[in-house]
């Protein structure tokens, strides 16, 4: 079937990023170079839109308006985590049939990589002629055989620049500080509060990553000494790390909490709280805080990365390429090549590679204290990330 | 003393801005000015520098790099949170005198207009003789006097961007979402999310101001409400809600844990992590989230209002203007023109009028039903935020 004629799909899922719609629109705008793409179709909230007909013609959309969506952070067709059921896949292919879909394309992590393998292989057995492909997103930087993901350099600026923000503050009130960074299962995020580094005793000064067990001795005596040079510490912490179980530090005292029955935890600063508070009763010290980014990190306007946003179009129109080439279905990946520059190239990888398990930071990227990155990480991270804003800092001439 | 000979000494004090440096950097530069002035020296951490001899050059410092400081987010001199007794002013005095400062200004919100107005009360009784000046900082924009304080626009649009972000993730997977923005005792930076709105459905659905009564069945109610009408709910809400008796939300429920001995609250996630408890079981929503901006509302660097930054650098510049001209002390306010054309005048006022009480929102900036701002309130602070990030969304022409 590597020369089919019939309609488009595409659709969003899992978390947001300021990006994401660059890839839609990346493969909005090629798909309409084709002849074998009749219309284009956007589903509304990923796969539900499909269960429910609730489709949008994208192809009428304006140009002019196409490229103010992709600079748009945030699932402009709406988002969704919804892993098909067999009896949703007939459901889902029923519908497709009915608008005529024959090129299929899902904009998300590993999870939505999982769906677009699961239809696949669900269309196989009930004879379904369409090509599926995923695209990739995530600001975890999570998905294997990437090198990394579309998302990431973007929420990587954030954090960054929160924490240069955020070290000037602590600079001014000096305390200690801690800062909870988005990442379940890998330290990608965290890490990049590396690139607000500039002087010596500038933050962060601490980093904890979901890669290493947090010992919470062990984190004391890290803080003690950072305060004990500098007169405060800010210390970036991943929302992810675990003890030397593997049982995540946040849900351990989540349930402390529960079974007293006086807060039963929802949000998202309870990790960050519950770390002051040990910092506070141990060291005894009086100025300590904690903030959590939380969603600001996947979804601010206006701060991306670039090179982030060259990539995720690209991404977009790549999968569309392939699809109307000779590819039936697959992944697509960015991969980064040797050398000292810079520069990537794209690789169409099966389905099931990237659905399956997400990827960590490799143990090269983590130091040996296991509390800071290694300069190979700052290599790595610092092109996908870009140029930051300048600090200025006053020489400060002493008087005598 | 209205012509006085000697040097000049500056200094920061209370909770860092975004734009508190072009305040110091416009008295620097206008006070190299004026043969009145000698030598200008800063002191390190407010007052504290002062009392400890820690001063320094600011003299020396290049233009080139005053630049940079200026455009660079908190307190480059450092920052603190005291006000001095007694004993204190007379330890400064003897430092002032040994430095020999004759033209000082404090930069800052009420607290440290009330340090001004102390030093200079004790100046007379000891009969320093020097020029006592206090200038305008606090993302709060609650100073007396004021039409609005340099900090305030600039936060105000950290916060209105960071809610277009939100409002975008929310729309992607919608569900309930409660997002706590400072301010203790006045409601202008959390009101400030109110500019985020540009199409009806979008949010901020609903505002929380300190100036009313936060009752938790009302709110409810509120938020039920819009979650029926748009399946989401997106609320601001400020850190410094009370209840009818005047007690702050946030310190009740604290109380209440602590009492149990299980969590002894010292971070700032608190609040918003209740809230979304709250109506997570008594609505019986899935998905309720709440993000805490924290201090990234005052130190993201970057994100900053023109109209703001400008101003910052004017009451600098017209503090030391003030001073080697024919006033002895007080406080540069800035008024704004009546008329339909966005403009300020600036005028100095003593020093008490800053430094007592902090004012609120007045009555004509909340709705009736205390959930919103009103028209007056957006007339009022868009000049001061400028322009947004333009968002962009699909027209969805549907598919049948």
């Amino acid at each position: 079937m590597s020369k089919i004629k019939g309609n488009m799909l595409i659709a969003q899922s899992g978390g947001p990023t300021v990006v994401i719609n660059q890839s839609l629109v990346g493969a909005i705008i090629e798909g309409k170079k084709h002849k074998e793409i009749e219309n284009i179709y956007g589903s509304l909230f990923g796969i539900k839109g499909i269960l429910e007909g609730n489709l949008v013609d994208l192809k009428k959309e304006k140009i002019s308006n196409l490229k103010k969506v992709a600079q748009t952070p945030c699932a402009a067709l709406g988002s969704v985590r919804k892993k098909p059921k067999d009896e949703e896949c007939e459901e889902i292919f029923k519908n497709m049939q009915k608008y005529n879909i024959r090129y299929f394309f899902y904009i998300g992590g590993n999870d939505s990589a999982e769906t677009a393998y699961i239809l696949n292989e669900n269309a196989k057995k009930v004879n379904y002629e369409f090509k599926c492909f995923h695209i990739p997103k995530t600001i975890d930087n999570d998905l294997k055989e990437n090198d990394h993901t579309p998302g990431y350099g973007s929420a990587a600026k954030f954090v960054a620049m929160a924490i240069i923000g955020d070290n000037l503050d602590n600079k001014s009130l000096p305390g200690i500080k801690i800062d909870v960074i988005m990442g379940r299962h890998a330290g990608f995020l965290t890490a990049a509060s590396s690139l607000a580094k500039i002087y010596e005793d500038d933050a962060p000064h601490l980093i904890y990553f979901p890669e290493r067990p947090f010992i919470i001795d062990k984190f004391l005596k890290d803080v003690e000494e950072v305060y004990k040079k500098y007169n405060r510490c800010l210390i970036a912490v991943s929302e992810g790390i675990t003890d030397e179980k593997g049982e995540p530090i946040a849900a351990k005292f989540t349930k402390e909490v529960d079974s007293h029955g006086n807060v039963q935890l929802s949000g998202t600063g309870f990790l960050g709280d519950l770390l002051a508070d040990i910092v506070k009763r141990e060291l005894k010290v009086d100025r300590v805080r904690a903030d959590t980014f939380g969603y600001l990190q996947r979804s601010f306007p206006g701060i991306y990365s670039e090179v982030d946003a060259k990539e995720a179009y690209k991404v977009g129109e790549l999968a569309v390429k392939y699809a109307v080439g000779k590819y039936e279905n697959g992944s697509v990946t960015i991969k980064r090549e040797r050398g000292k520059k810079y520069k990537v190239y794209y690789e169409l990888v099966p389905l099931e590679n990237v659905a399956k398990e997400t990827r960590c930071m490799p143990d090269e990227f983590i130091n040996e204290n296991a509390n800071w990155v290694t300069e190979k990480f700052i290599e790595y991270a610092k092109p996908l990330v870009g140029k930051l804003p300048e600090i200025g800092v006053f020489k400060k001439y002493r008087v005598f």
